[in-house]
């Protein structure tokens, strides 16, 4: 690991290189995979180099459209797949029997972004894109990599090689599929979850990201949305803004918040922490990143307050380029925290800044000859003492290889 | 002017050197300089290296104290400086007699940060710091330094050479001082208006900037402060938060907005404009930046909502990214307007995106093959037709520079 050399006249500058996260992709069990399900990844041809997984497919093999939920992206601008798919479920409320999503092109025209035909699209299949923008999908060749996995002539499966085919087909700047798998008991029965998950851009707030979630627990299309928008809410949405999918695929008799009320709280809390989990890993394989940093921001009068601060802190420039220089720059945070407008007023004299290591050594240390992927939490504290609110955000550092990806890459 | 060469696996990156600004520091005409002060800048001990301008002093020479008004941080984290300054300006209701400045540390310690001792300052000194926080402030350096300027011993005059010094003490990552001079008639008479500006720190929404403006126009202080909101809302306000002092020395008739509203609005206008030509000159002096762009968002149901999103856009790390990289990356501009919430709907199919270079040129191309330091603007048009809302930002782009000086310099 190179250290920072910078001649200032000279042009030239020797940075540390990014740390190879090649560890974070491992082998999954079998028994960890959820059932009712065939998979691949295939070569279609929008990304140019031969071989690179750019198409992947998820089946249910269920007799009947499964359970489906989606938490789309809140900006204003969507792009054709994210407005095809919310037609999709809203048309057959809330069940699909397919994913197709693609990378290298994310389908995002000027002229596509607001289809003028809201005619039915009378397909059960959710959409996915992601990649370069203004530029046309090659529809043609996703459709003939399509057709040629029919009939069982491809290499739809289900097992570990499959999954992650699928989940390199997710690819973009990512340096490694991310596939987790969380087993958890049911009402007696298993249900599995398991991911795919799309490209780590971390750009404060402009982030494209896309999520696959598959789970053989049997939950109702409602209690199923209304669990991922609770576990995107506070994972996802505390990174970045993102887009997850998740279908269902059990021909048991379903949960349903209504009827079921412990077995839907179960199957929420295990879907938020896996998200929690998901969304760690894709700070980590953020853009460039050397450093893994959770915001912790406590004592806060409200959530969204907490909230608030965790993303202002977590999305500073000035904070995020002092992490890369191993600078435990109190005053940045403390910058960062006095700027967001408040339900009600900050103590000034009650707001305490942390810099913890996560490996228990001594707080401030770690910041200033730390070693590059070091994980440590910064922490807030306003002071509303016991019963006040707490968020947590995750971010990672401002690199040069953060410029350079970034400035050199069209997404 | 070095272009990009990377290479991916050897950890070396040539880098643009950025433009020297040498050019924008350039003498006044002696005619030009608001008549009424002394000034000087001295060579503290703020700053270890010798002879390194560290303290300024802006003294007026009328025998009563004049018209001061400032614009400070809105922060919820005030230095002391800023908290004695409120107060001097309070207690002698909008007129003073001095300004202090120093750089090299911002006076800035979480125990100095709320003085809680709230006793009358009894001063007409308004008081500047700016530079590394969390050190104590040398005070006794100061005060010495001070004292070496009574009774005539010192440098204090009101030449160019003066001013020239007194802007140096002002600056910290600044390449350059910033000195500008306007002048204009009010009322048959003259009024010069001439300011020293400080860091160009420009991480989003945490940047610290001083400036003074000092005029001899007559203006009341009420009057003074009214129009320096104004300004400093529509011009330091649209390029980050800012505080700036002012203040006037002339012995005559004090314009006031009630009594005389012509000579107010004649003020207003050409503080605004000398304000918006200061912002400018602050931006292209930004940390590592290479481009300058005015971001215009036109067509808005309200000037916030257009404010809100030239401010998203100015501020968006994947966008300055992209300017960097030369890239006209419309996605990103389209995906950081948005994302902000509205005080209504936003209607897509509406809106438009155009890259214009300042020299009038086909308008991509600037970003493709463009210079550094190549100027241009960033239209955004949200349709409302004419009658609808406008704002601007100025903004700079983000470059390895700006991360290492960010990584590097402690503010």
């Amino acid at each position: 690991m190179s250290r920072l050399v910078f001649k200032r006249f000279s042009s030239t500058v020797t940075i540390k290189s990014t740390p190879s996260k090649a560890h974070l992709h491992q082998p999954l069990p079998s028994s960890s995979l959820p059932s009712g399900y065939l998979l691949t990844g295939i070569h279609a041809g929008v990304k140019k180099k031969a071989g690179v997984l750019d198409v992947g497919i998820i089946l249910s093999t269920s007799d009947r459209p499964t359970s489906a939920a989606a938490c789309f992206t809140r900006n204003a601008f969507k792009a054709a797949p994210v407005v095809i798919s919310e037609k999709v479920l809203a048309e057959n409320v809330g069940r699909a029997r397919a994913v197709v999503v693609n990378s290298g092109c994310a389908n995002a025209k000027p002229t596509r972004f607001f289809p003028s035909n809201s005619s039915s699209t009378t397909s059960q299949t959710l959409v996915l894109s992601t990649g370069v923008i203004g530029q046309n999908l090659p529809i043609s060749k996703i459709l003939s990599a399509i057709r040629s996995q029919r009939d069982g002539k491809g290499s739809l499966a289900n097992d570990f090689d499959a999954w992650e085919r699928a989940a390199k087909a997710f690819m973009t700047t990512d340096t490694f599929p991310k596939l987790r798998a969380r087993t958890f008991t049911i009402n007696g029965g298993a249900g599995m979850i398991h991911p795919d998950m799309g490209p780590p851009s971390l750009g404060p707030l402009h982030a494209t990201l896309l999520g696959c979630i598959m789970t053989d627990a049997a939950i109702s299309p409602r209690s199923l949305q209304r669990a991922l928008t609770y576990a995107v809410e506070r994972s996802f949405n505390s990174i970045t803004n993102g887009a997850a999918a998740e279908k269902n695929g059990a021909p048991l008799e379903e949960i349903d918040e209504e009827t079921d009320k412990e077995g839907f709280e179960v199957f929420k809390k295990e879907l938020t922490q896996f998200t929690i989990d998901l969304a760690k890993l894709v700070v980590r394989d953020g853009e460039g990143a050397t450093k893994f940093v959770t915001v912790t921001v406590k004592g806060a009068p409200t959530y969204q307050d907490a909230h608030s601060i965790a993303s202002r802190i977590s999305t500073s420039a000035s904070v995020k380029t002092a992490l890369y220089g191993e600078d435990a720059n109190w005053g940045r945070v403390l910058a960062a925290t006095g700027s967001v407008p408040l339900s009600s007023p900050l103590h000034p004299d009650k707001v305490s800044v942390t810099f913890v290591p996560s490996d228990g050594t001594t707080p401030l240390p770690v910041l200033v000859n730390g070693e590059p992927e070091k994980d440590f939490e910064i922490l807030v504290d306003l002071g509303g003492g016991e019963g006040a609110e707490v968020a947590q955000y995750w971010t990672c550092d401002f690199s040069y290889e953060y410029v350079r990806i970034n400035g050199d890459y069209r997404s």
